[in-house]
Parts: C-alpha cells; structure tokens; sequence
C-alpha cells in the first residue's frame, strides 16, 4: 500500500480540505462526494480528479472495487481516518471522499430541442435540502433541465447532494444565473410559456391545460418569486390550502405542481 | 422577577431535561417546543404544562408577549442561557421551551363522519423531516386524519414539530398503532378504499378516479409498505419514473398522490 498521509499539511489533503468551502468549489470547478454509494452513483457520469480512503476502508470489499476501479486513472490517496473523519461532513463517514469535476454547463444543453420540453427554474431556494429533493423530483419527472438563479444554495454543497441521491449527475442545471442572463435566456426562446406560482392569483394549478414547451418557476421558501420575475408570467398558478396552514414546503409545492403538468403533457409514458 | 434556575439539579429544570428522552415523552403523555413561533402557534390548539425562559428572553418583546399570554395559567421559569441552550435541539436557540400535553386522540375523532374523508396511514416513516413535512402536506390537503403505524419516528420528536411547521396541532394524529389495531380500525370501517402505493403495480397514480372515504398509505423510506398491508389493498398505484433515477422522497411522493385524489374528490374548493 502507498504511503498514508498523516499530516494535515500535505498538500493533497489541504486542497480536499479547501474544497470543502464554496468559494474554492468554484474557483476550480471541482467538488466533493463522500461515502462508497454517491461515488458510485456518479461513475460514468462525473470525471473524477482524485480519491481519499482510510486505509480501513481500503481493506473494506467496497474499498477493493472502488481502488480496482479507479487507480489505473486517477490518483488515488490513503489517509488517516482522524483526519478524514475531521474534514467530513457527513455524521457518520465511511472514510472515503472523492474529488470530481462540475459537468459544463450551459443554456443550449438544457434547450436541445426547440419544440418540446419542460424547464424548471429555481429562484433562490436556500435550504439545502428542499434543493436535493427538488433536483431528484425533476430527475423523476424526466424534465430537461434545472436552472438555478444567482442566491440559490450551492447545489455541489454535500447536504444538497446527499439529499439528491445522486441525480445532480442525472440532469442538465445551469448555475448561478443573473436575473439579466434569464431574461435573455427567455427572449431566446419565445415558445416556451412561463409558469409562475404564486399566492395572490386565484387560479389553481389543477385547472391548467399545460402544454410543452414551458418553464415553471418556484420561489424562495419564505419570500416566493420575486417581483420582476413574477411580471413575466404567462400562467400564474397556486396550490389549494385547505386546512389551518398557510404554506406548504417547497420541494412538495414542486412535486405537486410538476407531476401535474408532466402527467399532462406526456400522458405516462413512464 | 422570579428566581433564575441555575443547577442542573434543579428539579424543574430536570423534568424538562427527561423530557428530551423519547420514552420518558410517552410515558408522561407530555413533549417540548422549542422558540417563539412554534409556542404561538400551538396557543389555543395545545394545552401547556409549564414554560422555560431565559432571562434575556424574558426581556424582549416576544418574551414579554408570552409571559402576560401565560402567567395566569401555568408556571413561567427562569432558567440560565447555560443551562437552556444546553438541552436544546435546535441549533440556534432562542432562550423559549415549553412542555405540552399530547393531545389525546383515538380511532373516532379521524373518523367523525363514516360517508366521507380522507385518512393518510404512515407505515413506519423513519425520517422526522419527511415526517413533519407529510403532516404539513395533509393539513393543506385538508384530509380527516393520519394513522401512524407502530416503528414510526416519534411526531413528537422536536425535528419533525419544526418540519411540520406547527401543522402537528392542526390535525388529528393517532399514533403507535400496531398491524392488528389497523385490521380491526379497517373491519369497522369497510366503506374506506384502501390505496397502497407499490412499484410493482402497473397501474399510475393518475389514471385513478379516486372516491371518499379512502385511506391512502404510504411505506418506509427504503422498504415501501410491509407485504401484510400491501395485500389488503384495494387499488395499488404507483408514481411514473421517468427518469435515471429509482424512487422518490416519501414526502414528495406523498404530496404529488394525496394532491392528485384531494382535487379529484373536492374539486378545488380550497
């Protein structure tokens, strides 16, 4: 076995440990996955940079496939689990953490086709983990892409990822778009209707004949869509509250809304 | 002002502390809630046992809010940040805990009118934020009630309190009831439709006419519903997958097929 890093020092340890903050993430493109399923899970859908793995871990049938898998391409790094464990941001760490790069990403990957096809678009979700679950449910629902204005969570954030399940790999998601870029994104692309929910109109998402293509948009959790993007709307459209609750979670608002127009639209092919 | 608790040995601040503990919880019929907002929400739906509250608190507007609401009634402490912030659950606490009583609830109080409603079944939800947000999601829909089978996650866990954002007062929960319990509750109540949800069906949930009353249930996270439940359905129903991904979160799930029957049954007179 290669030699075990010990020392927080090291210079390949350092710079796993830096990309745990996101300002570095995205100063290099790269980010971080940890535990034997979500690197997995991303093996031929993600370019890997490195790996790190306890030498228990290594010792592990896991450890053997992911070694056997990997060592011919990329470099792969033993080090201590007091060190590993220390960095991790899961509670419970297996000891092995894998460096991979952000797909490229841009509007044309998410518009592949003119004339069909459904966008969602996420103004500001903040909690890491409405945003996995969001991005597993446009996966489910077999969408063409996600794109996230600027003052959403980092969506190569660990909790994000884990709440995934992986399906960051699965879909298109354009990042950190200005409120400018969207609007030239939407004048490019005339033929797609934009869906707006939203609290104040009076009618229900349930009543709509959606038709492709389109765009659906889904607000902060507190503050909902902001008011400039609201004026753009097409459709606006809002969720039946029926019992003593005046909100509901914004993850389940985009499932709700999102089945009903892909069942619409696509009539279960699935 | 009172006297501020400042030992751990204190035996009000002990009560408190027990009450953290899950089985001390059940054994007392009591639970806590953590901050402000929570507390409010739960006046005039929840009936409270005592309040804890820092000094500093107690000073601001919110403190002083919750002391006139409740001084008259039940005993107000003072008890050190130390001390308080110390049992805490939540991660940034606001110097407020109150202990409550667990409403009482039984089979008859979901089932108040035998010709209508909607019941949701939790067959061993073992996650508190997809719990707490499955509640929020059913007093939206309005739905009867929720029968949580036995190997549920406690819903007096605080995490699924604050995931149900206070929805938890708001509906009636009958909770712990074992398989047998759920047969008999079944046997009287022949006229509700059992819905299960079940990959291996090749019936979508949206093809359905779905008519109250009803019972829908929905599984465990990673096991789906155990087979015993599963074989007294009436109609199984499952959610489309259409893309690379193998399931969705059981909130999300729950949200898109209780949506789909509530608007199909009430015609959106939300």
């Amino acid at each position: 076995m290669k030699e075990v890093i010990k020392s927080s020092d090291n210079k390949n340890f350092k710079y796993l440990k830096k990309l745990y903050n996101k300002s570095f993430r995205k100063k290099e493109g790269k980010f971080i996955l940890e535990g034997y399923r979500l690197i997995m899970e991303a093996c031929g859908k993600a370019r890997f940079d490195r790996i790190f793995m306890t030498p228990y871990f290594a010792k592990t049938d896991e450890g053997e496939e992911i070694i056997r898998k990997f060592k011919d391409h990329i470099p792969v790094h033993f080090v201590t689990g007091k060190l590993l464990y220390n960095v991790a941001d899961t509670e419970n760490p297996q000891g092995i953490a894998a460096i991979t790069y952000v797909p490229r990403s841009g509007a044309n990957i998410l518009f592949h086709n003119r004339n069909r096809g459904i966008i969602l678009i996420l103004d500001r979700i903040q909690d890491p983990g409405n945003m996995g679950t969001i991005i597993r449910t446009a996966v489910a629902a077999g969408i063409e892409g996600i794109i996230c204005l600027k003052g959403s969570v980092d969506i190569y954030n660990l909790k994000v990822i884990r709440a995934s399940m992986g399906a960051i790999f699965s879909i298109p998601i354009l990042t950190g778009v200005s409120f400018k870029r969207l609007q030239k994104i939407r004048d490019e692309y005339p033929d797609y209707k934009l869906i707006c929910t939203d609290l104040n109109t009076s009618k229900f998402y349930h009543e709509i004949d959606y038709q492709e293509p389109l765009m659906l948009v889904i607000g902060n959790e507190a503050r909902g869509i902001r008011e400039e993007l609201l004026s753009l709307a097409d459709i606006k459209i809002k969720i039946p509250l029926m019992g003593n609750i005046d909100s509901l979670n914004a993850a389940v608002s985009t499932a709700i809304v999102l089945y009903d127009i892909v069942v619409k639209c696509r009539h279960s092919n699935g």
